[in-house]
């Protein structure tokens, strides 16, 4: 399958370099290699090694180019962006796009132009960047009645937000700071006042509830107002301030607005920090569900673009069947790569020991850790427990494979100065 | 399209009631009508109303019916259930089941046989319930190399795990607990010993990786050794306890483990509680996501077991270009539902209003929201700023329409006591 790129920016880059660099693994997946025929770009951009990739900088030229099957529109905006979607329908061929503005404000239009001419237009990596909720929703969540559904969906706004609290810092400061990062653009406008999350709410809304794309009636406001003291206030009342986009069906219609929300401080989505993104859905037969992810950034919106891609390649090319393999891969393609005995597994480790009191018992423990390796990230000696005089030491290591760590605890377990057998529980950081 | 429910335990009769219940909403989905066209079941279920629903209590009655075009296997473990999935598939049947012991256990035949006749067999709801994990591994991260995942995928152990941190209490003070809630089984091994993670476990590493199901090769380690002396030093680290399912890429293998693991207190996934799941995948482009759900109970698993069937269904009979409409829903089944004006939604506020240090100005505030119906939940009021003399008061209220609000606060600011706008924002339990 051949695909042409519509602009090479942050997005058209991590999109060409996500295809260049997992080919092989794509291929294994969608049944066939997809191919970057052409790419459209005013620059060059320096993340990417084009090897002989056809660039032109006529974006014209790639949408009719009558050898491309898929055009992918990573210009932005709503101007040339909505003639190239036009256009590449207009020629028969399947658009993939992460234009939120494009498909929130022209949507209707663009669908119906694919509809009556039978291509495919995906916009997964047009909302939260990564985390493939408009899949989740669309056909994860399918046999629900949508209630209502909640987002962090500008990563801009919720660094700001999460400075403000950790810090106490300013929004003008941490403003500027964002600025300086190059999260938050020149005119900060679309992203702290709202108007992006609203692009993004509106087209959460219309699959969750099956209404025509309405941007026009979101109400949106911004989180430039809000101070210090009242982030303060909030978590004094148990709550975190949020720049949430929500959505919720009631008997009379559609709430559809984005604006500066209290929410509770346990809820999971209050934890949502920094320039992540998560949106909350909730179902009348799955009730609430969380889908949390990186909302932006070139290779996180890339890994949307991509999927929507493999998306198209596996309904044009596959037995309708087999559209999506049983286990993800082609059956031909799986892999041979062994599963690990866990004695060759790699982590770090929480120890306990029941210690006898002693001199010297902490040392011969370290010792041995010691002479395999093991090195020791912290430890917790407690006072000798009341009912048998024994001394707990816990420790946390770092990360040593399991044979190594069997091996210790044998020889820690064959001390007698220790009680017992001992605890050992793993550690994972997760990150 | 005609289904055929085999089993109609918690799973099946949830399956029945949302089939039924939200019949219209799935129609305007799929694109056609589902119908249950006959149920084996050896009780009925008491949860469901089954109208004239034919139901047999031989399985087989069901595998064999001509009209049937999906079964549903609802049964669950290896015995009859295989050979239910295998004679359906024989008989030319597409095959939808939550029967993940079935899937990790027997899965490398049963999609052999499926793929050598050419039907699907989807299994969204083997792991974690209602959250479409597979989906988001299979088809919404397809363009990454996933590095590794990481899961809560065991209600029962982690509703004891969550009450041994939160309340101290000991492993089988809170089992005991669990199998008088139904939340555990009589015989807990399944859930406490991490097989039935394993089996979950299995088939993510399975559709991330590439690889054949490899159950027999899983570690599995239980949590019923862990006392609660091990919860609260690992607290005193900065850690929580979780009984994770992990996989993980290496370049020598893949690692496959189930066992209890600190993980450090401030991610995401360990502040997931009670019976609820969620999954952690990397990818190499995405970085981190997170799928977060109920991981099981009826009308959860229900909501992935019917998700499946709808896939099934919108594979079968539509379009191939529109096999997923853009909007969810049937272009000509969207709604006309209004979005309402921000005037009518209903939410409860924070206010904060600078008043100034005069007797009988709360007094006024209160008169104020109480003429137009608004409740006050809690209230802060703090001393004298040093600077301009203002008493700042905090204020939460109950729900109520937004237009009410706007009157009140037109009301507050026309006082001569309260200096300046005051700061409204809104909010939301989201629960």
């Amino acid at each position: 399958m051949k695909v042409g790129i519509c602009g090479l920016g942050t997005v058209g880059g991590g999109t060409f370099n996500v295809l260049q660099r997992n080919a092989v693994e794509i291929a294994r997946r969608a049944g066939r290699g997809i191919e970057v025929a052409q790419i459209a770009a005013r620059h060059l951009n320096p993340a990417c090694n084009l090897g002989d990739t056809p660039v032109t900088e006529d974006v014209f030229a790639v949408v009719n180019n009558p050898e491309i099957d898929i055009i992918v529109e990573l210009i932005g905006g709503y101007g040339v962006a909505r003639e190239v979607v036009l256009q590449a329908i207009a020629n028969g061929k399947h658009v993939v796009t992460a234009n939120k503005a494009l498909i929130a404000v022209h949507g209707n239009e663009i669908f119906a132009a694919a509809s009556a001419k039978g291509v495919m237009v995906a916009f997964e990596a047009s909302v939260a960047g990564g985390i493939p909720i408009i899949k989740a929703v669309r056909e994860g969540l399918a046999a629900n009645q949508i209630n209502w559904l909640a987002g962090i969906i500008n990563g801009t706004g919720n660094f700001i937000l999460t400075e403000m609290r950790d810090k106490g810092r300013t929004f003008d400061d941490v403003l500027a700071e964002a600025q300086a990062l190059g999260y938050a653009e020149a005119d900060p406008t679309f992203d702290v006042e709202g108007i992006d999350a609203a692009h993004k709410l509106t087209i959460l809304a219309s699959i969750a509830f099956g209404i025509p794309l309405q941007f026009d009636k979101a109400y949106t406001e911004g989180i430039s107002k809000l101070t210090t003291a009242d982030v303060a206030y909030a978590e004094a009342f148990g709550y975190r301030i949020k720049h949430l986009g929500v959505a919720r069906r009631t008997s009379e219609g559609v709430e559809l607005r984005v604006h500066p929300t209290l929410i509770p401080a346990d809820r999971l989505i209050a934890n949502v920090h920094g320039v992540m993104n998560a949106v909350m859905v909730h179902g009348d037969a799955v009730g609430s569900t969380l889908y949390y992810g990186a909302g932006a950034g070139a290779e996180p919106t890339a890994s949307s673009v991509v999927a929507d891609i493999i998306d198209v390649v596996r309904t044009l090319t596959t037995d309708p069947n087999n559209r999506v393999p049983h286990l993800a891969f082609q059956a031909n393609a799986l892999s041979d790569l062994p599963v690990l005995p866990v004695g060759q597994v790699e982590t770090a480790y929480y120890l306990r020991i029941q210690a006898k009191d002693r001199p010297g018992v902490l040392a011969k423990v370290a010792t041995i850790l010691s002479e395999r390796g093991i090195n020791i990230e912290s430890i917790l000696q407690k006072e000798a427990e009341e009912q048998d005089g024994l001394v707990p030491i816990i420790l946390m290591t770092h990360r040593v494979r399991e044979q190594k760590m069997n091996d210790a605890i044998a020889a820690l377990e064959a001390l007698d100065d220790i009680a017992g057998p001992l605890m050992r529980i793993r550690v994972e950081q997760l990150n």
